[in-house]
């Protein structure tokens, strides 16, 4: 197939990027500035935080990245847009998790905790994106993205605000805020036909390993996504936290090996869980953080987020096409969406540190209202962002050119294609 | 070829995996805790040991997993069942390695330290597992890993207890233990016709590179592999050690492609020998590390070990087929087994440090006693599973389905293949 | 097409490498030590030093390694070759750095610090390896690696020396040295018939997604390449470096993806273009970093980095091959060479803390100097360079066998070329 002129692009994506960036850069220009409000034992501490900032910036670009190219004909988009999204979102992110500190001393000091922060809010943003990949343009990758973390900087500052939920457990919700951002997005942005899957929906030898790839590499460093915003205190917390989603994973990669073999018509293994699936003990066991402390609580979560999350995605995904018209690209659903909300199970149940029965009920009305609130936000911000996405203007790609890089990308020397 | 039921996986590998999984989990439940009998200062050493423990995590799943996809149609198993076989392994060593802290005290402390050498147990079971990839079923993987890390973990205590080893070098031994336990495993599982190359047992210009990924990942971090577990006593150990390693592997990547090419009949680099012989100065450096400590010292280990590495991979992979019915699928023969040897032989030429000769005598024998007693038990664990595997009930792959991924793996959405 | 023999590596290569190996155990065994001349505090200090050091080792072998695997037929060369030079080139870098060393201590003294800056002067060798990349064989390679890093090393002495530049700032001009070098042994090294790409100078899907996986590694790891030799003096200083630099690889990767579609005739992104140009704020910010402080200068630079090197591939590349005879495989000159200049530009109006007019104009004498210095001696190595390879005794590959691996590997289980 020839490659035609992108009108959605050259209109549309590129004066867009360049207003933003240029908007980004004056406000940063402002407003911002690196934080040299240290002590001279900072050296130490920032050194202690460097490497784990590179472990999250890695799963970022690297893990979601990848994990995006199992389409064989849509890698290019799924790495490239992913790094565009990533660089876009994450300085919106700054700015607007800045807004509390500059209101009130007038600067939002940019430091490796505020970085982190401002990466974790992304991975929500990309997660949504995973419910849309390939039916949608960048320029809809764009808005979504800065859609998404306005909704969920917005949703903490709620929760810590009007709830008194900590910073962490808040930022944890990452994964249930964006699983149902996306649902409402695939939900408004189904196309007719996709009952069957689009000509170019499929994986062959090796986009899947280099899908595996971006798997490996956010199963490794999923430890450290979920313990390093953890305070150490009392000592031994870090430690916690990350033997614990260790174990969870490992738990989780077992578990849902059996169970994609015992759900499967031959007996066989499916990619696809092997690529999502064996993460749910990760994100189960990130919601529930604060009330694990033992390893076997945190084997359990791992076990029962992999069974739920591959069951959901073996039966759940299908069901999803024909009877609510949500056609899940990633298999976001099952992968962030239902252990999301199994972790918060998890939290109800385990927590035991009560002094009496008003705060068990205190805490228990709280909990729900931390479920509640988000998924409200999350819902109504997905239609939102779902129904300006409709518009024409952003000239949405044709159902024959979903799932093809040849609409967004130019290849002057490529290769016959094999 | 149409998919067909696996029978090895719904009736053998999916009972096996849930039953073992629900066993770790009691077992942790009522035995392990995680160590948080941490002082203060804690908080700076899990941080200081954290990187490290991620270096080696890569290592594992990365670097293995990667380096098994070599093989055109057997990418998906590769990595798939590295990844399946390194988290069963890790819990297991765990659990072994915990025995005696649990027999004194009470319980299995989990940190950092534990889960490092946990992981490198599963290394060893990895390197055996090279052997026979492809011509094994996924149930076959899982029964190798455990009674290998059963074996080394008893391995490790023997020599210990009896030998007084400081745990650093036994550990280092995986590479012998683990490459012998692995030779007779292919004696045993030897199939009939191997003599010339199986229909799939080829590597392709994509599958080349997957694999190059995982070699470069283990060779990059080798330096961590061989210095995390070594006491900063006195200081400037570790970084000997890590420095030694980093020159030795430098020297080895030279050193394997001149003799490459010198031993080609065309004159040409071989693939294979850039992907594992380059290796060779790690794994020898690794096992001789207490003595080395000038880096003309690791170089000349470095350099040996790659000639030693590439002409045996030249020469003896080929004449092990042919003569002793042995089929090496990784070479692990020549990339771990010669060179774990020559570490060895180098560990006796290189130490000095004797007061008289009675201590010299005492630990020429002590170190014949060691390498004797890891390739008895070596061998003998490798023949008692070698025989279990035999066994039919576990439905070994026919020989037209070995080094295929359609036996073992769903593909509903696969791409035509091209 | 049947391999053949291999002239150039086996009666060149193979000897070249074990002379150059041999030759360097000797002086290492010699010359070097590793250095424990540490007190107590070490160990925390290498624990500090060591994750940096990984990182940059990481962005040499594998993010230049795989960002060099674009080339549909020279992946094995793209990645192999780049680990074997950087092993040599690495070890050549360590004995030229310790000269001076030697001469006053008489060693040359083995650390983390002395690793890292060793392999900053093969990243520049890597630099300009990759204008010609696919147009030479291996020897090629190792000598303009080993030229290039002595031309580099002289460079920063006699900057350091002469100029009072600081070692930093002088180990920073390393994108404007390779690049220059490289300019050079292009336009020497340049073969008729180069104005229409060669028959194999294309990539295909595969391996422009292994060339994103480079590029993403080299992008990530940035922030560390920038940071890790600064003092930490005053505190916050390495946060600055390090934040600046991530601002400015976000700013650029966005820009980059602007200008591409509005420069590109279709509307449409180029694969090439992200997998380049993205980092040109990295190596702007890079070269100007000693008077960046504020987030908005970084973020100034990383966009005009980018609008230069984007609309310097669009149209520079086609020009340099039909005016100058310059055929850039890798797009060295709009990814490192003008970036550097761009950077060196910013340095020039950036600084501000100037006493009085006297100590301005010795700052612009001084910085003046230092480019013309480093321009004149990198254009006179690459000169003498090119000339010494275009000797028929190296045996340069024929036209039809450039961008091949045919050349270079052999394949005996190579499935057959789909």
């Amino acid at each position: 197939m020839a490659p035609q002129y992108a009108p959605s692009l050259r209109s549309r994506l590129a004066p867009l990027l360049l207003l933003l960036q240029i908007g980004f850069i004056v406000i940063f220009g402002f407003y911002t500035e690196i934080d040299d409000r240290v002590t001279t034992d900072d050296g130490t501490s920032f050194k202690n935080f460097y490497p784990d900032f590179q472990d999250v910036n890695v799963m970022v670009l690297l893990g979601f990245g990848f994990s995006f190219t199992f389409l064989v004909r849509y890698g290019f988009s799924g790495t490239g847009f992913n790094l565009l999204v990533a660089a876009m979102a994450t300085q919106w992110a700054i700015v607007l998790n800045g807004i509390e500190s500059w209101y009130y001393r007038g600067k939002i000091w940019i430091n490796l905790r505020s970085l982190i922060v401002a990466e974790m809010c992304t991975v929500s943003a990309l997660i949504s994106i995973g419910t849309v990949l390939g039916k949608t343009n960048p320029v809809h990758l764009i808005l979504i993205a800065l859609l998404e973390v306005s909704g969920f900087v917005l949703n903490n500052w709620i929760l810590q605000t009007f709830l008194t939920v900590r910073p962490l457990n808040s930022i944890m919700l990452l994964h249930i805020f964006g699983a149902f951002f996306g649902l409402m997005l695939m939900w408004i942005l189904y196309r007719e036909g996709s009952e069957k899957p689009f000509e170019k929906e499929k994986f062959d030898c090796k986009t899947g390993i280099f899908s595996m790839l971006g798997t490996v590499f956010l199963w490794m460093f999923w430890p450290t996504f979920n313990s390093v915003l953890v305070d150490n205190y009392p000592p031994g917390r870090k430690l916690e936290a990350m033997s614990g989603t260790y174990l969870a994973l490992a738990v989780s990669a077992v578990t849902t090996a059996a169970v994609s073999m015992l759900s499967s018509p031959k007996g066989k293994l499916n990619p696809v869980h092997m690529q999502s699936c064996i993460l749910a003990g990760g994100v189960a066991i990130g919601v529930s953080m604060p009330v694990v402390h033992h390893p076997w609580e945190a084997m359990t979560i791992g076990f029962t987020a992999a069974v739920v999350s591959t069951i959901g995605h073996r039966y759940l995904k299908r069901h999803m096409v024909l009877s609510f018209q949500c056609h899940d690209t990633c298999a976001v659903l099952s992968t962030h969406g239902l252990p999301g909300l199994l972790g918060w199970v998890a939290h109800f149940l385990l927590i035991k540190d009560f002094d009496d029965h008003t705060t068990a009920i205190r805490f228990a009305v709280f909990h729900i209202c931390t479920l509640l609130l988000t998924l409200g936000l999350s819902l109504s911000m997905g239609i939102i962002t779902g129904v300006l996405l409709k518009w024409n203007f952003w000239r949405s790609p044709q159902d024959r050119k979903c799932f093809d890089d040849q609409a967004f990308w130019e290849f002057p020397h490529l290769a016959v294609q094999k």
